[in-house]
């Protein structure tokens, strides 16, 4: 027999029954039913349960054991009693009766419980990680990630790419963020970078020649302590293609990510058809350029209903230029419970912490139609159920209503006395047809009534919305007040019930300006990565700055960017070119960018790709709201590796080798 | 149509004829045929032969461009006539009458000719990569490369494997090389390291329940500049399983490597039954700890023949303790070549090279039999051949042969008179049977003279070789030529032919020692990986350190070490006494591998695994003799990447954020 084990703790079952076997694995927990002792042990694929009573010629090394030890156990696997199955685990129909066992590593007393959903602060499962990573919690999305990461590579195969690895000890990368340095030994002085991102490489393997490329790259950057980002390091399925147009990126990494959140979303929709969207457009319908589709809300340009209206703020605001202001609609959620004057409060004030002055609303109500001449015609009514007028007929009574009311009286006694046929339904429906129906809506909140009913109802009409229904309103220049309103806007997805949770909403972001002008300084910069090729190519560089678009695109996934790229400017002069209009001479984009650049004097192919954040996606599956919960061995928010004790002391001899010094705090 | 292609440059043959296509690639050469232009358009996928006349409307852009220039071109598919068909080509039976052309990237003239097989220096090939990674031959090993990774990773996933990432950025590892070191910003003073292996992750992975761990993993080594080895990274398949003995990692690993080498090795025979040779008996067999098994050479102690022998050096030497005197057998090659006193002057010499006194040789060639008393023997053979003794019979003979020489004459007279048969293989046979074959063999050589026949045909027997064959011999105390014993041995096997290099041959190096004391100073140190579980656990600690065998295990291939690893000491108690006897107090291992020694005290599996290099597995399958051959991005030997210009200076901003100074080298 193995030295180990027969099985694992999830092979054995009913058909067992009678065998000898061997088992490993930890000891989850103990119970003592009256001297008789059961262990739950548990391994990697499950868990058996193991039992012993005091004929046992083991039992009393049984009972020493604890919590976490690593046993191995000889016994005999014996049915359970029908009352005692449990159908919950898959070797619930049988148990181990002990013969023999063995420790194989005892625990000391335990600083985290791996049985039970106890929770613990993060330091402590951060420095007992191999304890916190035994939890069925960790164990399920440490294998989640694996399995995504495979089936990414598969599905990369399946589409022709080959993985190449690039350098990870290379030079300084042009992302924008911090850069890890590692001092050389051999030309003291002198420092590598660790990559932030395998950009330039990519590239490179495109003017190589190699067509497709693909890899789960590690990127790395030194970043500020920041909740939800890894401070030093993260995986992307980076994926470059020679000889394509952006079209082309969509149409390959679609079906891989659709792919990837069917197998693993359990379940939840996974969109199929992607919507592109101007980043203008996702500022504007969304205040973000990571808008969350699964939530319907669309914002809109309101400002014709404002301006020179009663509502003074945003009729002065937009007198200036490059104002705006834009309406969130807020229609009810599908429990049907109208948005009221509570909620738009609320918002409100949540506008006002997040540092806008507030936010206008209008919320509508339901209140009954005036027109109908309510009292007369509940009078009509009341005759007509009593049976006093079986002849009149509705058109008639829609005569004696349309009568003054001092003449209706007589009006409709006349009418009945013709005996003309007459029903209910049929007199509400031509009331509708002829006064609209019989509850109308209303606007309500302070901004209704300052802008007056016309203004409020072209409103209510352009955004579609109904009674119960409201809308928010912000003004200004758009940049003040867009993050505020993208945010707004999710509040009011989430707490309406609006967001459909069960859903993966993709939608690609395209269009984005390749440069932003600074609003003080009037300086022209790049606003996203300067290697993306403009639209319009070298022409379009003759233009206004702000008004070249690149081909560059994010897709987003509920509200997350989980794909960025571009279609690369591979053209030298084009490069030289919009770096000049950024401020960047010949010499320094030689200087700083010149192993691509060189490359591209060599015969470069029109190339383009993406890269696809992995924690990112991770997390979405597994919805974990914490990226060190999709990271074996991660880093706590001040970049420290409790467990392994990093960054640590080097030693002075490291140090005389690298001609280093540290320069004390005071210095 | 796309904006690139139709088809890639490997799509079309004669079924496409007629076909307007789109291709693109790179102009691989251009042939001028009397005013008819001729390009071979190269792309990743192989090579179509585009044309056009001066009639082609574009016939001017076509004579601009150059080899490597990047362009697109429609046109239409002709086929060829018979006689151009080129076989060798998938799209030899047609070519693309040029329409239309686009330059996508023109090339500046070319430092490194892309067609062709001219040999480059290797600054020229790593500082232009891009151009040098276009030829067939990077081509060709870059995709055997991703190939053979992504092989790998399907193997270890067949066999219930999952891939898990650990950190690159990370604490000092106890590989025993040199980390690379990364300054902390967050923490001043402080450093990371890269990890040399992720030997202690692994190790947490087990302890945290995962049971079957693999990695296509970085390395990072701060090495010293060396020919064959990459002086900062390389690639492991790097894996560990729980519950586990020594056996059960070999029979999951060489499935792997036997099923890459037959996928990838070209037809060259993969060994399937894989021998087990302790680490001593392979240093006396080999002289090597990854001994080359293509090569048949086993060496032997030979100390017996030659203690009190007249070959005083030896005769002497043995005198002393500890010494032996061995032999490298050199039997003749295929070609039945003798290997005679040249080669063997040769082979003393190379010892000499390689730092020994020399290497004392006999070699043994063939001589006539002198007890075959030949004069005689030839005079009556050649009478038989005459036809002058018809009836003699070969016992006959033989009697007059044994005869003395004076008697023999009339007595072989008389026996021909009396005119009995004869034939002249019989008559050979039986001279045979009476005094040995007809040529014998004669132990030639200096060494030989010394020692005489007795012992040299004693040697010759133990050796099992004969006539044709040589043997070589070396003395001492075995660590002082073991080494040259173990090269001189490889280049015999090279020299004679012996070495079947159409193989691939495997071996496990096995029980290896887990310490060694110090010839000097009589200090036990660990030979080897200290992490090793101890062959006989603590009892075996109590004995004589040098004794102490680990569970610890190579994989040979053709010499190379191919995989190294070990079953782990996972018991705390025995880890500390395995340190203490090298001389480390708990305290020091605490502070060194606090991060798993703390884990191991929490309940640790036994445990064990391997990692394989997959650098030199590609080398190997590649054919190549320079790691830089299978690396994409590879540094010079110098550690400097020429083409990104790594390492480099750091900007002044950067040493401030990370409180570091340099120290000028006069310091």
């Amino acid at each position: 027999m193995h030295a180990y084990r027969s099985h694992t703790c999830a092979d054995l079952n009913k058909e067992n029954v009678g065998d000898t076997v061997r088992l490993s694995g930890w000891v989850h927990r103990v119970r003592d039913h009256g001297g008789l002792l059961f262990i739950d042990l548990r391994d990697h694929y499950g868990i058996t349960q193991v039992m012993a009573d005091p004929d046992s010629p083991v039992f009393s090394d049984i009972e020493k054991v604890r919590n976490e030890w690593c046993i191995r156990i000889d016994g005999e696997v014996k049915a359970r009693d029908a009352s005692l199955v449990n159908d919950k685990l898959p070797t619930g129909e049988i148990e181990v009766f002990i013969r023999d066992i063995e420790v194989l590593g005892a625990a000391a007393e335990l600083p985290l419980m791996v049985f039970g959903d106890q929770e613990y602060p993060e330091e402590t499962r951060l420095k007992y990680r191999y304890l916190d990573l035994r939890r069925e919690k960790m164990q399920k999305n440490m294998k989640l990630r694996s399995d995504v990461v495979s089936s990414m590579r598969k599905r990369m195969w399946d589409k022709g790419f080959r993985e190449f690895q690039t350098p990870i000890i290379t030079s300084s990368s042009p992302e924008g963020a911090r850069d890890f340095l590692i001092p050389s030994r051999l030309h003291p002085g002198k420092f590598y970078a660790l990559p932030q991102a395998p950009q330039q490489f990519k590239q490179l393997i495109m003017v190589s020649g190699y067509d497709k490329y693909f890899q789960i790259a590690p990127c790395f950057r030194d970043e500020d302590p920041r909740a939800d980002r890894s401070p030093t390091d993260f995986y992307q399925l980076d994926l470059e293609m020679s000889f394509v147009e952006q079209q082309d990126v969509f149409d390959t990494i679609q079906p891989v990510i659709t792919g990837i959140f069917e197998e693993f979303g359990k379940g939840r929709k996974v969109d199929q058809m992607w919507e592109q969207i101007s980043y203008r457009d996702a500022a504007l319908w969304y205040g973000s350029d990571k808008p969350d589709l699964r939530n319907p809300i669309k914002m809109q340009v309101v400002s014709e209903h404002f301006r020179g209206s009663g509502f003074a703020i945003f009729a002065k605001l937009l007198e200036q230029d490059g104002t705006e202001v834009r309406a969130i609609p807020a229609p009810k959620g599908p429990n049907g419970q109208p948005v009221g004057r509570k909620f738009c409060d609320r918002m409100n004030a949540f506008a006002q912490k997040e540092g806008l002055p507030g936010m206008g609303y209008i919320f509508w109500r339901e209140v009954k139609n005036l027109e109908w001449h309510p009292q007369v015609l509940g009078t009509i009514l009341g005759w007509i159920e009593m049976g006093a007028c079986e002849n009149l007929t509705a058109e008639a009574i829609l005569g004696g209503v349309n009568a003054k009311d001092g003449e209706l009286f007589q009006s409709i006694v006349d009418l009945i006395n013709n005996g003309d046929g007459l029903d209910l339904k049929r007199a509400k429906e031509l009331a509708s047809a002829t006064y609209g129906p019989e509850f109308v809506c209303e606007a309500a909140g302070p901004l209704a009534k300052n802008i007056g009913p016309e203004r409020t109802e072209a409103i209510r009409q352009q955004l579609g919305l109904t009674v119960g229904d409201a809308a928010f309103f912000l003004g200004g220049k758009p940049k003040t007040f867009e993050t505020v309103a993208g945010k707004a806007r999710a509040v009011i997805g989430d707490e309406l019930g609006l967001t459909d949770l069960n859903r993966f909403a993709f939608v690609w972001i395209v269009d984005f300006p390749i440069y932003e002008r600074d609003a003080e300084t009037g300086k022209i910069d790049f606003e996203h990565n300067p290697f993306s090729m403009p639209q319009g190519g070298m022409a379009a560089l003759d233009g206004k700055p702000e008004d070249v678009l690149g081909f560059q695109y994010d897709l987003a996934c509920n509200g997350y960017e989980l794909v960025s790229g571009a279609i690369r400017n591979h053209r030298p002069e084009i490069m030289f070119k919009a770096f000049e209009i950024a401020g960047y001479g010949k010499d320094e984009v030689e200087k700083r960018f010149g192993g691509m650049v060189n490359a591209f004097q060599y015969g470069a192919p029109p190339h383009g790709g993406c890269a696809a954040g992995v924690d990112r996606i991770v997390m979405l599956l597994a919805d974990a709201d914490n990226l060190r919960d999709v990271i074996m061995f991660p880093m706590n928010q001040r970049a420290e590796d409790l467990m392994m004790s990093a960054p640590s002391e080097p030693q002075n001899e490291q140090m005389r080798e690298l001609r280093l010094r540290v320069i004390p705090a005071d210095d």
